[in-house]
Order: C-alpha cells, then sequence, then structure tokens
C-alpha cells in the first residue's frame, strides 16, 4: 500500500472525501508531478510557485505551508523510496452552482514509482485530432480537468508512444504529457504559452540553459509546415526530461543536433534545485 | 447529512474513494444533473442513454443496473425529499499513463435539494472570453473536465447570472449550465453539437415539441450578429428548464414571443418522461 498524505494526515489506503468535492465532481483543481531524486522533490520550490499563480487565477486558497509539510512527510516514507510525488489541490466542498466559492480546499499529496529508463527515451507521435483551447486559462495551467489529454493519449495508444496536439488555430501547442521544442541549426523554438501551453518546468529550464550552451531559444508559434522543416523535435516533461521526438505521423523527424543537445542539457536541467 | 450512493452501498458523511481515483486526479468521467417531481427522477433513462454513450466513446466501463439500484436507492430516503440527482461516473483506479485502461470505474449517485423558483426564472448573461472548444469530442459530452465552464461562470459572477459561451470560431454555443436557443417569428434556432454543445436533454425536448406547437425547429449555427438580430434568446436544462434570457453584456434582449413559448412548452417538457 502506498503512502498518502491527506489534508494534514498521513493515510493509507482510501481516502475519505466529501461527494460534494469539486476536485471530484467538477476537475475543479490542480496538480503538479515532481521527480525525486535522491529523497529530494526537484524544483519544489518551481512547481509550488506554479501551483500558487494558478490557485490565485482560480481562486482556490493555496496553502503553501500545508503543501510542504505533505511533500516532507511522504518523502520521509523512506520504505517506498518514491520517485515521483504529485500533489493534488481540490476546491474542496461546495454546494449547488458552478462559479460558488468552496468551505476550504483540499491537498492531498501522493508518492508514485518511476521506471529511469523514461529519463530521455525517445518517442513516437501521432498528431490528434483533438486541440488544444487556447481561448481558456486553463491551457495554461495544470488543472484536473484533463480529459482533452485523456482523450489524445488514447488517439495515439497503440499507434505512438504520444500524441501532438494542435490549438485550435491549428499550429503545433505540445504533447498530452510535455512541451513540443524545435530544434534548426543552433535555434530553439518553443510555443509560446498564448498558444496554449503550460509553462512547463523543464520548458523553462532549456530556456534558461540554451544561451550558456551556444544556443538562441525562443517563445513564438510553429505551424505544422514549420515542423516539417526543422532539423529535430524534442519534448519536455518534469519527469522525464528531454525526449528526441523520433517519428511523427508515421514519418521519420530529423535528428540532426539533437543528441548533442540532450547530451549537453538533460545532466544540467536538474542543476540548481535545491536552495 | 445528505445520503450518497457509492459503488453499491448506502453512504452519509464522506466517501472513501481510492487515491489513484482518475475522476479525482484528471476529471476523467462523466456525470448527469437529473430533476426529480414527485419522488421520480424525470428522463432518467434519456440520461442514463446520454452517460452510456459517452461512456463508450471514452471506454469507460458504465453499468445500468449499478447506477439505476443507486438512484433508486437515493430516492428511497424520502425524508430527504431530494430535488435532484447526479450521478458521477469515474474511471476508477489507474496507475500512471493518461490512457491506460483502470480497474474498474466507481459509480457515485448524490441528492441535492433544488429551489422550485428557478423553474423558467428569467436570466442575464454576460459572453465570456474563456469559449468552448468544438475541437473536442469532451464538449459534446458532460465530463466531469469542467474547468472552462468554471471558469466562464466565475467572469459571470457579480455581473450576470449566467456567461454564454461562444465556441473558437466565435459563434454561439451554450452557457455554462445551459443550451441556447434563439427565437425568430416562429422559427427555433440551437447550436449544433458539431459547435461544441452537448446535447441537452431539454434542448431535445424542445426540438421535439416545437413542430406540434407550430414552430419549425433546427439545429445549426449562431453568430453574435444572428444573436443581435432575433426577437428572442432562451436558455434549457434538466433542471431549470426553459428560462428567457432578458440582457446579453448588459444590453436588453427582445422579448418577442418567447412567454407565450416557455408557457406552451415548460408544461410539456416533462410529458412522457415515465415509461
Amino acid at each position: 500500500m502506498r503512502m498518502t498524505w491527506h489534508d494534514g494526515a498521513q493515510v493509507e489506503g482510501s481516502i475519505a472525501i466529501d461527494p460534494q468535492d469539486r476536485g471530484l465532481l467538477l476537475g475543479d483543481g490542480l496538480f503538479e508531478t515532481i521527480l525525486v531524486m535522491n529523497g529530494r522533490a526537484q524544483w519544489l520550490e518551481r512547481h509550488l510557485a506554479r501551483m500558487a499563480a494558478s490557485a490565485k487565477e482560480l481562486a482556490i486558497p493555496f496553502s503553501l505551508d500545508a503543501a510542504l509539510e505533505g511533500v516532507s512527510s511522504v518523502l520521509k516514507t523512506r520504505d517506498l523510496i518514491p520517485k515521483s510525488l504529485r500533489i493534488t489541490l481540490t476546491r474542496g466542498k461546495a454546494a449547488g452552482g458552478l462559479a460558488v466559492d468552496s468551505d476550504g480546499p483540499s491537498l492531498l499529496v501522493t508518492a508514485h514509482h518511476l521506471d529511469p529508463a523514461i529519463t530521455g527515451k525517445p518517442v513516437t507521435l501521432i498528431t490528434s485530432s483533438v486541440r488544444r483551447n487556447e481561448h481558456s486559462p486553463a491551457s495554461r495551467m495544470k488543472t484536473l480537468s484533463y480529459i482533452d489529454n485523456i482523450l489524445a493519449a488514447r488517439d495515439a495508444r497503440g499507434r505512438a508512444d504520444d500524441a501532438l496536439m494542435l490549438n485550435t488555430a491549428g499550429r503545433v501547442a505540445c504533447s498530452t504529457i510535455g512541451n513540443v521544442f524545435a530544434l534548426k541549426g543552433r535555434e530553439l523554438l518553443t510555443p509560446a504559452a498564448s498558444e496554449g501551453v503550460l509553462p512547463g518546468i523543464m520548458r523553462g529550464r532549456v530556456l534558461e540553459l540554451a544561451a550558456s550552451l551556444g544556443y538562441a531559444a525562443r517563445e513564438g508559434q510553429i505551424t505544422l509546415d514549420d515542423a516539417a522543416s526543422v532539423d529535430a523535435m524534442f519534448l519536455t516533461n518534469s519527469l522525464r526530461l528531454i525526449r528526441p521526438v523520433t517519428q511523427l505521423d508515421g514519418r521519420p523527424v530529423g535528428n540532426k543536433g539533437v543528441a548533442e543537445l540532450i547530451e549537453a542539457m538533460n545532466p544540467r536541467l536538474l542543476e540548481g534545485s535545491q536552495p
């Protein structure tokens, strides 16, 4: 049985939640998935800062102290050696009406195993017909309302490792679990948040590191035509770091320069994550 | 304490759910809200048929027998006199990966009170900047991933009763809790499901009843220009039936013919709901 921390207490097995909890009933909440290495949650401060900012935008009360207590509590269960953590914040119990405030939020921290082989593992993609909705602020937050990404991931099942999602304008947005970068020469391009993508923690690290490694990185727009003419593509994700894209819709994607980039970047993505 | 039915048993207070439940973690599930009159769930068969169809599309196992048992169990708690029911289906517990199947679904039936004054009550709207994503099949299902509607409803809070949501093409889709109809002379127009709207049960009843009451009804597209030139607009919802729209973005909406339509239709919307 995995250990869970739920609203101030360690719990084994099922958790008790109110049948009116808005996270359960309406996907009304947020989450973060965080890599654990050597017993430490990597880039915890950035994950919590992102959750805090989104919670503010959604007007969900969020206690940083409670989140830190939950993380610390789950990390201490050493026998389990979690390799990743998930923090889930729900708006909590509320009666009637979509816009009502709740009686108070609920916070859940769960521990997960992680296959170390996924770090840097090459990935094949298909383009999903399910689009990211850049016309909603939720597309820039990690909310519990994940059904579009789930539908896109199911699209890919049995055909590819993951799905590429376009936004409703038909431009490249992200995969169902990661940000997308295009590489052309020494230039790196990733869709801007306004394209309907989550500002990922590893995406942010790649943008930060680029200049010091001799790359020019920017946020912008990537059309499908652009995607067809780049030297290489890769995905970023907090648990999987940088992974090269090897196929898109059954056609090979170029790999020029991508191995070199990954070799330079992957070991440095976690640097500085402990204050 | 309200009575809840959860996976085969009546429960008071909190329910026990797995911390890996996909409904809680990812909005991966479906719901229906059902009007109860005289102790009977209205249009129960249609609600369950819609849930079954969407569950099939999402590949979530759904037991009609279990749902009927849950509804019957909650309706029998006569001291509570629920005025509405909510059925919530989640994909249940699953480990890792967006596209994985679960160990089995979870089903929850909750009872709710309902203010009888909301039936037919006029409604003011503002147009939300949050759009319905017609590029996702989820826009045509009642999934637990409700964050876009929640954000739109919060947009309206303090400014209007509800928010009008456009789709990503900028055409009228729905309100955060109901379908939209436009009335012009004896012609009724409502956005087609392909516009990114849920095929509502009451929406379906209005389309069925129209001809017998001398209206020509059709599904199609409604632009904002159309909306400005109609005689009247109204919303439909399973709990609130037909409600006239009196204001849109602070400007009055015409009411020509709408009182007559509501007087003719509201009493008939529930006819035939018992087999």
